[in-house]
């Protein structure tokens, strides 16, 4: 598959299906938001995240001999734990290379589903990985096609849907939704999210080209990063209203009100969204947020239950 | 409606469609656990219980008169912010009779969906709502009938189940699952669940007879009485393997354990059950874990994710 459009976005339903959880679309407990606001809870998918979908669309297209090799990512996060639970679950061999940086407790959640770590730089060449297949965390047409899977629930859930609001990391998640909507309900608005702390596409957006922004750490650390892809940028570009940019404070209330109010954990990222929804910058109407994951520190999750922005 | 049958719960399913989440039933994602562990995720309804089911099918069943002079019930919990989140929606008067010793914060959660307050003992007389439909918490056929449609959602998940364990307060939520499963798979075990400091249903199955105990009070707060009321004693006796006692400490351990692998937030009764299945009480299989709510105070939450039992 190389192209990413409708039918291979369907494709990928069938080939996930039973695999990954059909999430709930829940409406957002909050009686004084500014828009009706409901929430696409990836945060419930297996290994907490929405690559679930895009991986094991990825894995089921590998060949007999491809799944024998092996298959490996560049990732500490939400990508390494999707791709390691389905090779795990089907047997295959799983390496993720990770940043020197990577936290010890984002490095066990991946030994858990028993991947291979190896800490390198992903430019770097790594012998041992000869033949192996690689799966980029994003920017992968059958990545894209699987987190495209969302789009055609969220229109089966919510057929008169104005506005989805998706967190935008490298940009795979938004070009697999916007491609299954647009296709489907070409009216509907699709915003991208940011954090204010590294927000490329919203810079992209403002000089019409794919730009690079100085990136500040944060506990939103599932997306933002400092640059966009020419290649996403031309994909996502003609699909997408805009990047909506939020505060870590906005992005932390919007995380304490999603556990007191829908008892449910949202990652930064998928707190972004909800918070972008409730400063009214999607507007109004029936606008969904994709909770894109839930896996978040639990010390974090514990300041910002406290009030404070980690 | 006075009987408690399959009918009377698929009837209640058409009645409450579309009005309540059809929750979905996820895996624990926990590779040790004893047994294959599922969630029923009713922390995910709205109001954060399972109580919107059978408020629902009761709230439905009221005559046009009944709809004009109210609804009231005895509950500063789960059962009224249910009843009152549906006369909300409906243009309902609704009173909750709470007791004195109501938290703040449980009544402001009651007061968002409009009801009105009154603090008295509950078998005090009250004149005002003189001629308004009371609606049980738990002993009413109608919530029971609503309890009831977990189990049809159960069973459409997961043929296959083999145990179902069910976190015991009056014990209308055992006595609807129950019912609707022993209809259509009769050979599935089902448990009741109570915390250490309140378990009158493990006292009355081992004398055999509806019993007394005396209660300690707990975070562990929507379920845990001190007695089984005895036409509730009847109703569930013959559905019920037994009632399976968790420690508090077991029910935090595994609150935080859904935190941080399902991204989902449990009271102590929604955690009880999970607890109960995670220390074996319940055997091997297939067991469906209710997760019946979520309403758990932030502060409480905290300490839980700081790995003190509160």
């Amino acid at each position: 598959m190389t192209r990413l459009d409708l039918a291979a976005i369907e494709s990928a339903r069938k080939r996930i299906e039973g695999l990954v959880v059909r999430t709930p679309l829940v409406r957002l407990n909050a009686e004084d938001a500014p828009a009706e606001i409901f929430l696409k809870l990836e945060n419930l998918q297996p290994t907490g995240s929405f690559k679930v979908r895009g991986a094991g669309n990825a894995v089921a297209l590998l060949s007999p001999a491809e799944r024998t090799r092996g298959v490996f990512t560049c990732s500490a996060g939400n990508m390494a734990q999707a791709l390691a639970w389905h090779a795990k679950r089907l047997g295959i061999p799983c390496t993720a290379i990770v940043p020197d940086t990577a936290p010890a407790t984002k490095l066990a959640a991946i030994r858990r589903f028993g991947a291979t770590i190896v800490q390198l730089s992903c430019d770097e060449g790594y012998a041992p990985l000869k033949g192996w297949t690689f799966v980029h965390p994003f920017a992968d047409p059958a990545m894209m096609a699987g987190n495209g899977t969302i789009g055609l629930e969220i229109l089966e859930d919510l057929p008169n849907v104005d506005t989805v609001v998706i967190p935008f990391g490298g940009g795979g998640l938004s070009a697999g939704i916007a491609t299954a909507i647009k296709a489907k309900r070409p009216g509907t608005r699709i915003y991208a999210c940011e954090p204010e702390t590294a927000a490329p596409l919203a810079a992209s957006f403002a000089k019409a080209a794919p730009s690079e922004v100085h990136r500040i750490p944060s506990f939103v650390d599932g997306i933002g990063a400092s640059s966009v892809l020419p290649e996403m940028w031309n994909l996502v570009r003609p699909m997408l209203e805009g990047s909506l940019v939020v505060s870590l404070k906005e992005t932390a209330s919007a995380i304490r009100l999603l556990v007191e109010r829908n008892r449910v954990v949202a990652e930064g990222a998928g707190g972004s969204s909800v918070a972008a929804a409730l400063a009214g910058k999607a507007g109004k109407g029936h606008i969904v947020c994709v909770v894109s994951g839930g896996n978040v520190d639990t010390e974090v999750l514990g300041k910002i239950l406290r009030g404070e922005v980690p």
